[in-house]
C-alpha cells in the first residue's frame, strides 16, 4: 500500500485538484508530524497550523513563528508568520497571506469543514474531507509505533488507578493521581477521561467528580491520552474490594464480549458483522469500537450500520459494556489488525 | 454602556448586518455562556459551537444533540443536530444545515477566521472579528463575577505551589500537586501554565518538566486556568530556601514595576503610555499586560505600540518581569479597572 502522502495525493487527484490542504490539527499532525497545541483551546497568537502536500510529495507547514523552531525539526518546509508579538496580534491575517503565497492559483483538496473561511476566500477549494478521513483509517508502520506508545500511556494510568484507589478518596483525588503517574512519565498530555465509581458507572462516563469511593464500588476508569500527537485508549472496570455476585457475571459477559470482538477482528471482516456479534446479548448505548490515531474516533468505526471492511494496519479500540440501572461496566483493548487476525497492543490489567 | 449583545448588534450594524454569527469558542462563551470542551481539541461529535444573535437582541445556539442539554440551561434558543451517533458521523454537515435555517438570507457579521469555510458557503457573510474583539474588552457586572471566580482559583494554585514545592521533588510533581488542588475545588478545569525552576526560569516560562527542584532554586508559577468557560491569571517567583542577595534585588525591582503598573491603570490612560512607565529601566521581551475574560490574551493589551485607552470595566492582568542570563523573575497581578483607578483581584502571596 503507499504510504500516507501518496493516498492523500491520489484524494486530490480523484477531486481534480494538484495538491492537498490539511487544516484540521489531525489531519496536520498526520501528514507533517506537527502537533498542534490544544488543551487550552484556539491560541490567540496563531491559527490553527496548515499542511500543504505538494504534488511532488513535498510538505508545506503554515505555522507561527513561535511555532516554527518545531515545525523545523521535521521533514517539511516551513512557512510562518508573526506570532506572539509586542505589536498588533494578527495571525489570521498572517496565516492568510502566507498561505495565499505557499498554495498560489492551483486548486487544492481540503477540509472544509475544519479551514478557516478567511482562509478559502483568495483559494480556490474542493472538499475532500470524506475521502481523507478514509486515508488514515490504515495506519503507515512509524503510526503504530506511536500508537503503541500512546497505550502503553494508559496502561501506566491503569496501573496507577488500580494501586491508588481507595475507599475515602474523592473521585477527583483519584484522578490526580492517575493523571500525575501519567505526567511524570510523558509530561503535560491532553487526556480525555471518564472516571465514574459507585452508581455513577451506570451513567456510561463522565469526568471524576467530588463522590467518596467506597468499599464494594465499581470504578470504571477510561483513559484516552495524546501522547506525540498519536491517541491512546483503554478502559477497565474494577471493584474496590468484594464485589457482588451480579457484578461478576457482568463483567464475565463484558469480558466474554471483548473476547468475541479481538477473535473477530481480521482482515475482509465488515464492521457491522463484528459489531453484530459483539453486541449479541448485550445492550450498550454506544459503538463496539473505533479508530484510533490522531484523532480518539475514527474509521474504521464498528458500528451496526458500518460498511468498512477491515485492513491489515487498522487499529482499533474494541469497548463493550453492560450497563444496568444502577451499574456499569465497560473493558477495552486496541487491536492493531494483522493479515490474519489481530495483535492486542493494551498490556493493563482487566480483572474485577 | 450597553451590554455586551447590543454592542455586538451594533458591529454588525456598522457592516450592514442585521444579526452576528458568533464562531469562536470564546466569543460563543461570551454572547451565550455556552462553554466549549477545549481540553482534548476539536470534537469527532460536534462541530464548534455557533451562536447567532438575533437583532431583537435573542441568542440562538447551534450545537450537537450531546451538547443540547446543557444549552437548554442558558437564556438562548437551541437548535442541535445529531452527535454521538451508532449512525453515520456528519457534525460538519448537520451544523451547516442547522446553521443555514437559522440564518436564512440575512447578512450576518461574522468571524471569518474561525467560522469553517463549510458554513460560510451558503449564508452571506461579512467580516466584523476585529469590532467583536474590541466589544469584549470592557466586562458586563455578571462578567466580572465569573473572573474575580477564576483569579480565586489562580489564589488556590498559588498557595498550593508554595506550600508543596520542596527540595527533591520534579516540577512536574510539584505541577501534579498544584493541578490537583485547583481541580479538587473546581472539578476538571483546562490550565496553560508555565512551571519552571532554578536556571529554567531565565526562559521567560513553559512547561513543567523533569528538573528536581534544589535548595536556593527559584520557581516561577504561571497559572491561567478557565473557570465556566472564564479565565484567571497570576504569576508569582518564590525561592525555595534562601534567595541570592542579586535575586532580592531583581525581585524587588519587579514588585516595584508591579506597583507602578497597578497605579497606573486608570480611566483615560493610553496603553502605550502605561506600558512605557512600567518598561522603564526594564528589558522583558512580552507585553506588560494584556485583557482577560472568554479568552486568555485579549483587549486592551499593554504593548509598547498600544493606542487603546482605558476605560471603567476593563480588566487586565498585569505581569512586568526580569530575566538575566540564569534567572527569570515575573509577578502578576489581576485588575479590574474602576472610576478613578482600578481594583486589585488577585490575593495569592507575591513574597520571594
Amino acid at each position: 500500500m503507499p504510504g500516507r502522502i501518496e493516498r492523500a495525493l491520489q484524494i486530490a487527484g480523484q477531486c481534480g485538484a494538484g495538491s492537498v490542504l490539511l487544516a484540521h490539527p489531525s489531519s496536520v499532525m498526520w501528514a507533517s508530524g506537527f502537533q498542534a497545541e490544544i488543551e487550552t483551546g484556539p491560541s490567540p497568537f496563531a491559527a490553527s497550523p496548515l499542511a500543504l502536500l505538494r504534488d511532488d510529495g513535498t510538505v508545506v507547514l503554515v505555522v507561527s513563528e513561535d511555532e516554527a523552531a518545531r515545525a523545523d525539526q521535521l521533514d517539511c518546509d516551513v512557512i510562518s508568520y508573526p506570532g506572539f508579538t509586542l505589536e498588533e496580534l494578527d495571525p489570521v491575517g498572517g496565516a492568510r497571506r502566507a498561505l495565499r503565497k505557499a498554495v498560489g492559483d492551483e486548486r487544492v483538496a481540503t477540509e472544509l469543514g475544519a479551514l478557516p473561511a478567511a482562509f478559502a476566500q483568495d483559494i480556490d477549494v474542493v472538499d475532500a474531507s470524506a475521502g481523507l478521513a478514509q486515508a488514515r483509517a490504515v495506519k503507515d508502520a512509524d503510526e503504530l509505533q506511536r500508537i503503541r506508545a500512546a497505550v502503553r500511556l494508559c496502561d501506566i494510568g491503569q496501573a496507577a488507578a488500580r494501586s491508588l484507589a481507595t475507599p475515602g478518596l474523592t473521585e477527583l483525588e483519584l484522578w490526580t493521581g492517575i493523571r500525575g503517574a501519567m505526567e511524570q512519565v510523558a509530561g503535560r498530555v491532553s487526556i480525555l477521561a471518564d472516571l465514574v465509581s459507585g452508581p455513577r458507572t451506570a451513567e456510561v462516563g463522565g469526568a471524576p467528580g467530588t463522590r467518596r469511593l467506597r468499599e464494594g464500588d465499581l470504578i470504571l476508569c477510561d483513559l484516552v491520552p495524546r501522547l506525540e500527537g498519536y491517541w491512546g485508549d483503554s478502559c477497565a472496570t474494577f471493584s474496590l474490594g468484594e464485589p457482588r455476585s451480579s457484578s461478576r457475571d457482568a463483567h464475565m459477559r463484558a469480558l466474554d464480549a471483548l473476547a468475541r470482538a479481538v477473535d473477530g477482528v481480521g482482515p475482509g471482516v465488515r464492521v457491522s458483522d463484528l459489531d453484530a456479534n459483539v453486541r449479541l446479548g448485550l445492550n450498550y448505548p454506544h459503538h463496539t469500537g473505533h479508530g484510533l490515531g490522531t484523532s480518539y474516533h475514527e474509521e474504521p468505526r464498528v458500528v451496526p450500520s458500518g460498511d468498512t471492511v477491515l485492513e491489515p494496519g487498522m487499529v482499533i479500540a474494541l469497548e463493550p459494556g453492560l450497563y444496568s440501572g444502577d451499574e456499569g461496566i465497560r473493558v477495552e483493548q486496541v487491536v492493531i489488525v494483522t493479515d490474519n487476525g489481530c495483535d492486542v497492543i493494551s498490556g493493563h490489567d482487566l480483572a474485577l
